[in-house]
């Protein structure tokens, strides 16, 4: 990529509002969703210090900035990867289906999604009307089970209308069920939606929903992290997750079971300061024994209507504990060393990271991401395990 | 009643364990009862200071012990109902349909009731097979609309009979909807349930539950704090709510419309600290939006099933908050001076006192009886009237 022509026309083909002043940037930011698994903090970390090129260029020439074991270690998880090829093949199938690539900065970058800090996405492969994006501060995630009921549905279809006469824009993942339903719900009213996808966007997922997330690209918007080519897996689906409530002010799960992966949405936005809504239903109602115990355990809101919902985003009061709250499983070898010696007595950090054999710093580092799963909490004492927050403990991705 | 041989016939008749040692007190108590108005803090205190008889005497002399305006005003609305042939009359009727009379200090009195201090019950007329009462300590009220609907009516007969398997006394108030279905839920399942009146216990209230109340007297227990002959009034069926919501560890609303009298024990349980819970249910049942706006402003645990309940009943985690919720109307006239004063802008004492022509510690008094009702609360800087909680903002009684 050091012929400067080619990198020009490719980062053309998917950012229409361009010329860019650093196509190289741009050219890298997208390289990296091909290297990296979504929401990998090491990644976020590199490209925050050095910019996507000169990491990228760190990676090519395999010279960490710093001889932190842990960006050695990710430097040796992302060199498979290195393809140069597989960068172009990127760029070229997005403008191929018509996407664009949105980074950092971009006045058209969802804001929230900078709360997500260095877990949040590189940059963002997006589907929508030419244009500049509609803005997207005024969103409420409405997420809930695949097997949805007649009444989830219903009250689905009511809130995503309300939500979008009252001017908000409906997120969700696409799923069937819920997610379904509430965008066709948001369209049907003239509203914005936003389809957060786990995979590339030239392969629509579930397959039901092609035609819907054809029409939601042409009416609303479709993204995803992931580059074109890229498989919607376990992981990615829990991952792409954290985008729903960070794009959203509120997130509301209409319906779901006990273990739904819904409530993992929850769980991000509880951790994002969010508000964290959830409807009742019927107490004999499978689909909304995970919302009753969403507010009886993790103080979500109980919400009935699109007023509710309005209501908790203009002012998400903030009562949500994260406890045990569907923590999110993670293969970093940091995290797992630290999860292997944490406890339900509080350790000091420094007690954790002589344990865990790591650097303090390192040991921090894994402290701050286990704590977003929910599965460790902070005390005036340490830092101790969550009971019951272990990494079997999942739901199907939704 | 100078006759002591008639006196001790009379007590006689309604309390099958005697003799008493102290029969002047029983009946004194027993009279008291057609004297008030459930409720009456006045008759509490005085009675509570001087006892039944003493403070009797005081009444039919004409001789309050103390200088009170508040006593004096008292004694003249207790002087046009003293009547001893209405004392009587109210000991014979109950011996002839088998009621018993308890006193606070029996052995069979419900403890949970002396928290309710001197707006507790002057005595209890009470229908039970003979021998002691069972125990009502570990009893969870069960309480609804009368217009249940059938998901409503499920969730309460799955209740009663869970909680009467777990040892639980389920108390309701005997009302068409909810309240009966409680009651023969807890008898189909040999369980303990105790049916609260409003009215005297010779005129069954609803007429459709006469069945069901003989039933419930022979095999459980009703009981009210009016004599025979006294009929359910509006009044007193908010008031008969404090009894249901002090007898019990937890109350449980299972359905109620927005503006339910269920709501009002549901007050009550806030405000003795007793565990507060409501069911769940489709945000489109209007019989739902009750037990909806207990879990959204009031701080109601949502409960689900009788598991919920007793670990409710068992350990209250109090989040309940009383600001605003279903104020019970009053006909003390310091209440409505002070209530005419009160505004949203808080007030000392002092101020209150003056602008309402009262004694400071006639203010104080009245102040603390309308916070009772959840229509005022203290704040840092003094009183102030909760908003909307007014007089004519009341449900129907139950």
């Amino acid at each position: 990529m050091s012929d400067l022509a080619p990198v020009e026309d490719l980062v053309r083909g998917v950012r229409p509002g361009g010329p860019d002043p650093d196509p190289a940037a741009i050219l890298a930011a997208g390289a990296w969703t091909t290297l990296v698994e979504p929401g990998d903090r090491v990644a976020g970390a590199l490209i925050g210090a050095f910019g996507p090129a000169e990491a990228l260029d760190a990676l090519r020439l395999d010279t960490p900035p710093s001889p932190n074991p842990e960006l050695r270690r990710a430097f040796d998880r992302w060199a498979p990867r290195f393809d140069e090829a597989s960068f172009v093949r990127a760029f070229r199938n997005a403008a191929q289906i018509g996407a664009r690539l949105l980074v950092p900065g971009d006045a058209d970058w969802p804001a929230g999604l900078d709360d997500l800090a260095e877990h949040g996405p590189i940059a963002l492969w997006v589907l929508a009307p030419s244009g500049p994006l509609r803005r997207f501060d005024r969103s409420v995630a409405l997420v809930g089970s695949r097997s949805a009921t007649p009444y989830g549905e219903r009250v689905t279809a009511d809130a995503a209308c309300g939500l979008a006469d009252r001017g908000f824009a409906v997120v969700s993942g696409a799923a069937m069920g819920i997610d379904g339903i509430a965008h066709r719900a948001a369209l049907a009213s003239k509203g914005r939606t936003v389809a957060v996808l786990a995979g590339g966007l030239d392969r629509f997922y579930p397959a039901q929903h092609t035609d819907l997330l054809h029409r939601i690209a042409r009416e609303g918007v479709v993204l995803s992290e992931m580059p074109c080519g890229a498989r919607p897996m376990r992981e990615r689906f829990l991952k792409r997750n954290r985008l729903i409530a960070a794009m959203s002010r509120a997130t509301v799960v209409v319906e779901a079971g006990a273990r739904s992966g819904a409530a993992n949405t929850a769980g991000h936005a509880a951790e994002l300061g969010r508000g964290l809504g959830a409807v009742p239903g019927s107490v004999y109602s499978a689909a909304s024994a995970g919302t009753h115990r969403l507010v009886r355990e993790y103080g979500a809101v109980l919400v009935r209507d699109a007023a509710d919902m309005a209501e908790l985003a203009q002012d998400p009061d903030g009562a949500v504990t994260l406890d045990g709250l569907d923590p999110v499983p993670t293969a970093d070898p940091d995290e797992a060393r630290v999860l292997d010696v944490l406890t339900t007595r509080p350790r000091t950090v420094l007690d954790i990271a002589a344990r865990a054999g790591l650097s303090v710093a390192d040991a921090s580092a894994a402290l701050g991401m286990i704590s977003l799963t929910g599965a460790a909490v902070a005390g005036p004492t340490g830092w101790s395990r969550v009971p019951g927050a272990t990494r079997d403990d999942r739901g199907a991705p939704r």
